[in-house]
């Protein structure tokens, strides 16, 4: 299929948009970027690459590199991590602490944040130099060497992260964190801080439509039911209490951050990755999410 | 791909598993059923058919039949029904009440009983004779005319339904319901004794399979889309808070029932019914589940 | 102490404020009440009994009804009641579901819906004819035959007590309802509907203020033991989610109902009527609890 | 009333009780504590004091400290702290953050730990040398130079005290803390950290059974009103998730700590400490609470 002409087409329909939605106010850092941005990149497994717009900006991928660090600590403990935490949707805001209590520490799944700090803490467990080694790992997956950490994005949220030092605490408190929290949430701000444009988002999560192959090299980064396993997580889980609305709308396994940066993986066949700032009520960026609604919509092809 | 070999062979391995669940006990009527039983049928697009051990026995299929009238309100009401219910997974049981008053009535999706609740009532405003309407779409979605209700399922599940008085009285306190709850009820429990066969439940829902038109005859029951936000549904919120574990092992949209039958619908291609009465604490069939993890394991073929 | 001159006082410029609450709506009948309707009746031990505004006019009690049921079944049963619900503040609205499903059925207190509907079943398990027993119990607190149901009140409710057919129902799937739910609702409907001035309702209540005997002719109607329970329930439970601020602004033990009365009890020395109709946000009548508080107020009477 | 021979009595029946409960075992400090110690000491207005047994052994009094720090708190700033938190039973345990989600952060009331922390914030906002000064506070109350903290005590606690970190840097996250989290949590693991015998304990908290006046010389510590407004929050609230327990079978306001100590005030005249440091299934001494009950029902003398 042609994706240059639908991709086109609807990027000049959702740019006219009028975008109700916030800037992430939270993170300080953030509120510097132009709000108009907008850009999207589709890399296909059989090289019909296609960007536009805002495609080579850098911006912060934030809760996206939950999937890349998932990769890496599934890679190394294998299913082992599932004592650690779930893979059931939560049903509530990716930073609640609620159902931690019901659970007794056990993380409903590694996308809200309370599984990301646990995934963090396997990471630091495992890595001689956990800082240094993932982003190894991320350049690896496309083997991009342009790819790093935006400390001021990290140091920014670290001054304001009480939320989740709060996460971190409590988890401890149950008795599944194994290395001390302030470390753990040192790790966990710098995955989030990762930079990227959307056509090396796009490059780096290949892999996961490829059934956990490099497409440069055909190396194996994940078995094929991992990489399947992963793809389905992202379904339920990659868009907090608004997973079951992507799933309905867009059709195809995904992740996002508040930074507005969305990642979709049509296994065997792409990844699309979408960016732009301003999000809707639930978090999620309110332009990526209907780009992609009318992407699948028009080029009928989501998952189901 | 040819199924049969792959299904006896998991079929076998998996019939000689102890069998570590519980027949559903709440219903009297389905203490009675031969724990031992167990069936699976396919039905494929392109007539590869094939079905092993009890594929041809009735059972009741329970909450599958909340996917049935769903099909029917949505094809009479459109995208208005999401005024009344949600589409998100709920992280709780299937009867839990706790969530409905944080929503204030409004049930997370179709699936959990509340929002089969929702849907029924909003068949019997729309119904002129629900109960046989909904009967004769049921039938004329496999062109079956030997599909009925279980009078002695629905009386006994009547007889010990608190729970699901309590929901639908529940939901009716914050102006959900329109009709008599008790009308609404008695409605709901016909639906859930609707009894078919393997081979008769993959044939149903083959429409699904094909972007919602019926296989004999490529009759219109739902539109692609409304097809695909279906089978998206099934796969968020299909298993209660089992959904995500049956994404990431199976990576099917799919719908269990209490009696033991679960259905699974691999898009454009397949509708896969497996039928075995003991359920594993979760309330989901126990070797369903589990022959559905090695089959998809083995054919490789999930959607992811 | 003379509490006439206080309680003149109090009254005048009480009866001033402007009136910020509404009629409780959800009871048709209720709203048909003169909403500028407000009386105040003290009966002390030492008979200085004294009245003023509209003491002498009827009104519904609703769940100040739940004191009188209580009385009645501990009287019958003693302490094995508390086998069937709890004695400890809920945290939740009068009428929430949520708490129930966490504690299985056992409702937290006698004085939210869910426990005064678990006292209704065991008051018709163990009377004879409930409802003409229960009230013969009421009129011979204080020799009063006038007292009386009003069965347009109990009617009214009944046609839209959906949320409380949903307690009910909710806790019988539990087990923790013996009879017919229908049959435990109509007696639950009648006990609310009782009708009392406040002269009335502080006369009926003084055996609480007298160690558990009736002042008439010091018979005892509970022990003094039971009496002092009952007293500290109210004290902790009596006003839903203001449980905490009645005793910290008013300090005595008190039951409101949504008809806009409030009983408080003094142990050793009087009980308190105050009847005002329109309700603050939480449910309880917000010039009854104003009174209430600028009267232990200005006669430094609290039991703290 | 001669409590002597009432509490002489009590104490060996007591004392020859199987003692089910549990050491707190999650301060490690606290247990090295004898398990068999068991105290108790009475305080009353007219000076017929007297002790029993271990009352003159000090002990970590915990989070009865809780009542002190509000003392100090509502006597600097007065009513409007009551903006900072509430004053309802919580109906959660003392621990629990799932209510602080859903109450944006406001802690139901000063004595679970998420209102002892804001309490502390606002000491260290209104206190030149919080540490000091509040030292300087609780031996004034009784003129007794010998009380202080336990570093070993508060070091113990901080050490492990993941779930506070939790609960100050979650009400941080809702703007409901002014300090820097690690510096309210040095405040409040000392407050806790103090020590006192049952002696000092009921000479300290004397002043609220005398109208809000230190007995030595009848200098007002709180005004009337703000004594039985604590006197409120302790029947109310003392006791965690068994406060209407303690109210129910005791009849007076008191703190529980879980270092085995508890103090229970009668306004108007006494107050008694006991001490006894294995606990029961809810964080309360075992001991501690079968000898106020036997205390009050024997003496007659509850508040209801």
């Amino acid at each position: 299929m042609n994706f240059e002409t639908i991709i086109k087409e609807i990027y000049q329909n959702i740019k006219l948009l009028e975008d109700s939605g916030e800037l992430a106010s939270y993170i300080p850092e953030l509120a510097y970027i132009n709000p108009e941005s907008f850009g999207v990149h589709i890399s296909t497994l059989d090289k019909n690459d296609f960007g536009i717009g805002n495609y080579t900006d850098k911006f912060s991928i934030q809760s996206i590199a939950k999937v890349l660090s998932l990769a890496l600590a599934y890679r190394m403990v294998g299913e082992s991590i599932w004592k650690r935490l779930g893979v059931e949707p939560s049903g509530n805001p990716f930073n609640s602490l609620t159902q931690l209590e019901v659970d007794n520490g056990i993380p409903r799944n590694p996308f809200i944040n309370a599984g990301a700090i646990v995934i963090s803490d396997i990471l630091i467990s495992n890595l001689e130099n956990p800082r240094e080694d993932f982003l190894a790992f991320v350049r690896s997956l496309s083997n991009n060497p342009n790819l790093d950490y935006s400390s001021e994005v990290a140091a920014s949220e670290k001054a304001i992260g009480f939320r989740n030092v709060a996460l971190c605490n409590f988890i401890k408190s149950f008795g599944n964190i194994e290395n001390d929290p302030n470390k753990v949430l040192d790790f966990y701000f710098d995955l989030c801080s990762l930079e990227m444009t959307c056509k090396e988002l796009s490059e780096a999560f290949l892999f996961l439509a490829n059934n956990g192959r490099r497409t440069v090299d055909n190396l194996t980064i994940l078995t094929k039911s991992e990489a399947k396993r992963i793809n389905a997580l992202m379904q339920t889980c990659g868009f907090y209490d608004e997973s079951g609305e992507f799933a309905f709308k867009v059709g195809l396994p995904g992740k996002s951050g508040v930074g507005g940066g969305i990642i979709a993986v049509h296994p065997n066949q792409y990844t699309i990755a979408v960016w732009s700032p301003k999000l809707n009520k639930r978090g999620n960026s309110y332009k990526g999410m209907r780009f992609l609604e009318e992407f699948t919509t028009k080029s009928e092809l989501s998952i189901f």
